[in-house]
């Protein structure tokens, strides 16, 4: 005798395929929606498949947007380019208040052994957006990893010879870390770019 | 600025009504669903909505069936009922391959606070299956907590005039359990519970 009935079996299975979703948790998941109401469980759906289909890109920086041209890009001045890998850390640089220019979002970062190679991120559209002139800084905001840096070192190499100042994002202890417990690679960064005061 | 675009953030808004899933959460979850294929996207969602429309409760033991009568009902002896608080209870005790029985779910334990008296949950069909006869024993599988327990001891006290065994699981050490790390409600239970080997 199967444990769970087809309809039940089905959701959890679904729920399976979200990040860090076990069967167990999938279960309650199942259960929790089981429980709701007939309306609650329809919005539900609806924020599912509405999601699917009102997000699209911004035709200029590759961001998550409903329209053509997305709001930042649409109200902020663009001399100021940031580029990031995904849309997510567009979310994380927002919350952080402190940059008010635009974004330009990769949608991935090289990666050889993936065949992910300069074609398969968005870095023709970034030098389309600096080519077209008016950008005077381009500040790489991807992943302090090996392919986050590769792609800030390649991007660097292609933008110089334009005239366009290229920044990266500090690396370092981060703020309210103790220097006793602070992780090697970003102490030995820290010590690196340390600043004159 | 909003930080989420509409379609994104109520597709998280969504996702925190489920159990133990904050912002962070919620958020790795929308992106998941936003990278899925649009069939993906749409089988999610019919998965939600099918299981809210499939799933029925079965007209005799309360538990979750796509019929008018649930597979365990249809097809097992019903001399023996497991009566147990909610559907996910069938579930574990299912899992443990040891019963096979018929079961009765009670969708809730009295809880006289929170206003769920014996007219709340289904004891009344518990009854009328056990007056229809062929019933021999009644195994009392509400949690070990103090509504399971009081539910437990006023069922037992309608069936026991009407010439019914009534049992209750056994409590007491969790197999793999070391008495040194047992905790003492088990332990205790364990002990006026002991058995002769």
């Amino acid at each position: 005798m199967k444990v769970f009935i087809e309809p039940i079996g089905k959701l959890i299975n679904e729920f399976t395929k979200l990040p860090g979703v076990g069967a167990k948790t999938a279960q309650r998941f199942a259960y929790k929606i089981i429980n709701m109401s007939d309306e609650e469980a329809q919005t539900f759906a609806e924020a599912i498949i509405n999601a699917k289909k009102q997000v699209k890109y911004c035709s200029v920086c590759g961001n998550y947007s409903e329209t053509e041209l997305c709001d930042i890009c649409k109200e902020r001045p663009s001399e100021t380019i940031c580029v990031v890998k995904e849309p997510k850390d567009v979310i994380a640089l927002e919350k952080a208040h402190e940059f008010n220019g635009v974004y330009h979002v990769l949608h991935g970062t090289l990666s050889p052994l993936d065949g992910i190679g300069p074609n398969q991120i968005r870095i023709k559209e970034l030098l389309e957006r600096v080519q077209k002139g008016g950008v005077k800084e381009v500040i790489m905001a991807t992943n302090p990893d090996v392919e986050g840096e590769a792609t800030a070192m390649y991007i660097a190499t292609l933008l110089k010879p334009l005239g366009i100042k290229v920044t990266r994002l500090a690396h370092g202890i981060a703020v309210g870390t103790d220097i006793e417990y602070a992780d090697v690679s970003s102490l030995s960064r820290a010590i690196i770019d340390r600043r004159t005061i």
